[in-house]
């Protein structure tokens, strides 16, 4: 790297630290922002701090917001005795975009996984558990399909099944569109396991 | 993008100005620069805006740098006699890397390009031309191998040939390690005309 000026290995290294960017993809990022005009860096640079500094968890869900409540769980129009915990936010906004879901969420930020040392006390459990000793009808757990995942799922299932709350996971199954020949087997045979009635 | 906070939207779709990031990438990107430590943020933000403030151009070479000329061009180690004609700075950095090269270079900023509507005033080769009227031994045009790189290796060597300075371009055939039978046509045809004796 010291075949560039300082600023811009420095541009380059600072750049490499984002998941998924490597030394090549850094330097080419570098000389299209040095390309870029003026306004536009200091947009990009400003909103970098600005998200920083602005967005926090929200109070209730922990979901990412600007504000102390996000606007989901300041709505009347949706269902607050429906919660819905997901992995991360990203997760939320992909069935917010679905549109259908009325009801309310809770982010974990993580799911358990031992082997890199995550327990049930570094994600949002305890903050899950205090909120359905308000009056919930339904946790619906739409955790990743992945070992963790699924570890998370069963843990908070043998948590609030005794509280007498409704559980429910989301289904498991084939992807619509999917082709039967390329789908794992895990996948198959959860379809398989799942089947419904028609 | 409604989903979110309007500041990690904001970060989204500045992330998502830059080359090869596209709206999953970029939302990825934002969701890690939230997750990263504060400093770690600020230190991002600042390259960007250190970088761009601070790189120009050499005004002999027009290579990036944050000096008004740089440190190959100021250097009394290097043959000031030979230059080496690149499209960008990137490609310099890419033969400084091998650093068997000892004279100085010259940043073009891109090639001749009509389709895209690059005309020879649009590149740094008024500049070079101008560099010519000095001492000049040897002008080495290392310009990309494709189409545009051709044309502007062709349109230098027309004008600098007259000047009776020594002109010349680097070599193109297999590279080292090609395997023959992946190799494309003109690549294979300039090996076979370029071949030398051994």
């Amino acid at each position: 790297m010291d075949y560039y000026s300082g600023y811009i290995s420095k541009l380059i290294e600072e750049l490499s630290i984002l998941p998924g960017i490597g030394a090549k993809t850094a330097s080419r990022l570098a000389f299209y922002i040095l390309d870029m005009p003026q306004e536009q860096v200091e947009e990009l640079s400003q909103s970098i701090i600005d998200a920083k500094k602005n967005v926090k968890y929200c109070k209730k869900c922990f979901t990412l917001t600007d504000q102390d409540i996000c606007p989901i769980c300041a709505s009347k129009d949706r269902d607050h005795k429906t919660i819905m915990v997901v992995e991360n936010t990203k997760d939320m906004a992909a069935y917010e975009k679905v549109g259908e879901y009325k009801g309310v969420y809770h982010v974990l930020h993580g799911a358990i996984n031992p082997l890199m040392g995550i327990g049930q006390n570094d994600i949002k459990l305890k903050e899950l558990f205090e909120r359905l000793k308000d009056d919930v009808d339904e946790v619906i757990i739409a955790t990743n399909s992945s070992v963790e995942g699924e570890a998370t799922a069963m843990y908070i299932s043998k948590v609030v099944k005794p509280l007498g709350i409704k559980i429910s996971r989301i289904a498991s199954g084939v992807p619509v569109g999917g082709d039967l020949e390329c789908i794992d087997n895990v996948t198959l045979l959860r379809a398989l396991q799942g089947r419904v009635q028609i």
